[in-house]
């Protein structure tokens, strides 16, 4: 497989075509950004540590069942994905109140639920990635009935599958982001990333956060966090 | 039956006990706010417009099998209503993109929609009256799974029965929000109040605004419409 031309460069990754129609190359940034990319900076090394991580989940997963668009790592900051067409959701998959599920519904964070909640939002940085619901989704034609059912069910599958893989860690997974790509025949698949960037990671015994919130909220040790989180994957 | 104390004064209502443990007054009046409370203004007349429209529409509902909270109009602000607690959830529908769908989606107002939306609220001032989804409300306990889905099935057949019956006065009903009670005995009835203050109606002809946005968007000719809207249900 041969690396071909910058399809489309995002705020944390890359990806480029590559000499076979059915893959991509994902290409993983140190870029940092935060609340719709009003706030950037660097976080070094952290293009090793999600592309590493998330091939780890990725696998994790696949045995559990879950199709994923995940191939093969190429190098330290690459993987070959299976190319699909992104659906324009984010689903946001919560544990316990963090975040602007805390502002939201006015809960401390570290709240529990009395269920897991999905959330929706609508990806479009124009209007600053709304949320969205069912409703709007079926009424401007995001996703249809049966793709959306399908995408609420594999997420919560996979909550189930990561809290509980979590757990074996000594991490407390409080919420993460999702995204599904369409194949060409219309299989969805798991897509994107699944990392410290797009996951809340407590410590499960001390509370520490070891995800982008150090970023965020300017708590320092950000570096530390991420390299944690590899240590405790046994990736480094 | 008769009057006694004031339980609570709302933005728009004042609501009284009686005599009857099983019902309450609820008594209209013209104060106007718009923006949770940041616009602040009077409507001349409102509190008789927006009494004597809801009686007519939930007398119209009820006859089509809605239950509703409706009980008899005293006089020209004041009506009975069954006691009920309100479910804290603003249950908006909406037909055509207007207002914060057309700002949350990017589509210009008027625009159709492929299906009805259904969105809730968190009713709660502190908080901004937030948008929730099924997974909020269920995770915090707002409703239960079987409140929820009746909530929305009503909502969507009074959204039916409520575009067939504007039509046939030459109006286009693009939006409107509701909300539902329980009875002492756990039934969900529809309550609150059916009026310009919470419905977009538009003309079906010109599309001129016949509702609360003339007062929100200080268009001019706000009590006009609201006196067009009883007009127009033959209730002036």
């Amino acid at each position: 497989m041969q690396k071909k031309e910058l399809l489309y460069e995002g705020k944390a990754k890359k990806v480029y075509r590559t000499d076979d129609p059915g893959l991509y190359i994902v290409s993983y940034k140190d870029d940092a950004t935060a609340f719709n990319g009003l706030k950037k900076g660097t976080i070094v090394g952290k293009g090793v540590v999600n592309n590493q991580m998330s091939n780890y989940m990725f696998r994790l997963l696949e045995k559990q069942g879950i199709p994923t668009h995940y191939v093969e790592e190429l190098n330290e900051r690459e993987t070959a994905v299976k190319r699909v067409s992104i659906i324009p959701l984010e689903v946001i998959v919560r544990n316990k109140a963090a975040g602007s599920l805390s502002k939201r519904l006015g809960l401390p964070e570290g709240t529990g639920l009395k269920s897991p909640v999905l959330e929706f939002s609508y990806k479009n940085d124009e209007l600053g990635d709304p949320m969205v619901n069912d409703y709007h989704i079926l009424a401007v034609e995001l996703a249809t009935r049966e793709e959306l059912d399908q995408i609420a069910e594999m997420s919560l599958n996979i909550n189930r599958l990561m809290v509980d893989f979590f757990k074996t860690v000594d991490v407390d997974l409080i919420d993460f982001k999702l995204e599904f790509g369409k194949t060409s025949d219309g299989e969805i698949i798991l897509a994107d990333e699944i990392s410290p960037d797009t996951c809340r990671f407590w410590d499960g015994t001390t509370g520490e956060k070891l995800d982008k919130d150090r970023f965020r909220r300017d708590m320092g040790g950000v570096e530390e966090a991420y390299a944690e989180m590899m240590r405790r994957l046994g990736l480094k």
